[in-house]
């Protein structure tokens, strides 16, 4: 299968469903099952001490697996999150961008499910895994 | 067991802890090994539509079971989330808060777990449902 | 909704789908979104030192969803696991049943989310908890 | 961080702790944080149709990270399971042995946390996904 999308048409769609996190996240690649995600830290994803929030990493996860699922059926806005498992197994190092590295796992006509890595930019120890099923729209 | 903080210290101590959030979560009620937290939705919380975004929904579980873990251990800030398991069932209502409903089902030395549904404020069919584990320092 | 199988009727059909386990789960309740289950422990489901293995656990909850489903939708052989999340809390008690407690959290026309409490016999503190996603195939 | 254990000692080891399976799984290969092991498929992991039951393969998700951590950390059999989330992706072929490819993707004091793929031998869609965290207990 190859990609529908391109980054581009993928970061026009993204901002266009959802402007309320236009410019938090940024597609650094874009390839057949599977994604690289930056979180772009900024204030209000951080807690004390300066590490990323549970809730932003979440975010950056869930955001990962839906650009690798829309890479491969195109632009399905109505693709959604059922479930969500998410380890945090490190603290995100102070002030840097989180980096995301998602693969599909499975890409039914139904459901699909994506692995993800969390990385603190310049760290090779993940802060965090995660494993999403999105529900796809039928046609 | 007995709770170790009222409302007002719970209050007090997670604003001081978590400034970034102040504002957005209110303890309804606080008792043994549980707690029913209100989200104030409020604009960045949203989806187009008007509904509560997966992150926003993933914060309230986490803040739910943090603070039912402090109500009974007291103002421990090093308490994280390990894991979380979050299953999105429903669409939240558009424009109506978030009650999130948290019991306590293992509170041990190291690890607390607990259970979390998440209702749409004046609805009782749940939007989601979360279980997360806790990691408690050891004193 | 009304229930759409007896207990008889589960379990006849339960025993001819499953043949592998047979007699090794009990119906004891089937109401409407929930069942309770008990797992009829012998040497196979056990560990040393006469606790329930971990894979029995899962099994338990995994029957106890799958009953809980089929009671409301009636005998769909196909309907099969997605996910599931379980947290092991406590040790069983050596040499006493496992009991299920299962609700249903959402029936929708693709899939079902079922919550599980596992407790030994005798015991109100649940040895785990677990929720499981059910996908069930289009008529 | 080098093994503290080879294949037999953990073979060993294993067979002593958990007679109940003794012959059930193979250690194929143990590296530093990671594992290939191997479940022997046989009638009683089969459901209808020869395929290998939801149980089994959580089992042996679950042995798979057991043994990857006592691979690093040496015979600690109190080291116990607190969570796993599992994602059911495909059907497993009939009558195949089922292989476990597990990475540590933590490992501290307290806690560890694995990542595991399983697939029918003979295919590289896994049919399976799992994530584990387990409880070291303090020396």
């Amino acid at each position: 299968m190859a990609l529908k999308m391109t980054i581009d048409e993928m970061t026009a769609f993204f901002d266009e469903v959802f402007p309320q996190v236009k410019g938090d996240f940024t597609v650094e690649a874009l390839e057949e099952m599977g994604v690289t995600m930056r979180l772009n830290v900024s204030e209000r994803h951080l807690r004390p001490g300066g590490t990323v929030s549970g809730p932003s990493m979440f975010g950056l996860a869930d955001v990962a697996v839906y650009v690798a699922v829309l890479g491969m059926i195109g632009p399905e806005a109505l693709t959604v999150t059922t479930n969500c498992s998410i380890d945090f197994m490190r603290k995100p190092v102070a002030n840097a961008d989180l980096i995301a590295k998602c693969k599909l796992l499975k890409l039914g006509r139904a459901l699909a499910v994506g692995d993800v890595l969390l990385f603190s930019e310049g760290s090779d120890k993940p802060v965090a895994r995660a494993s999403l099923t999105y529900s796809i729209p039928p046609k």
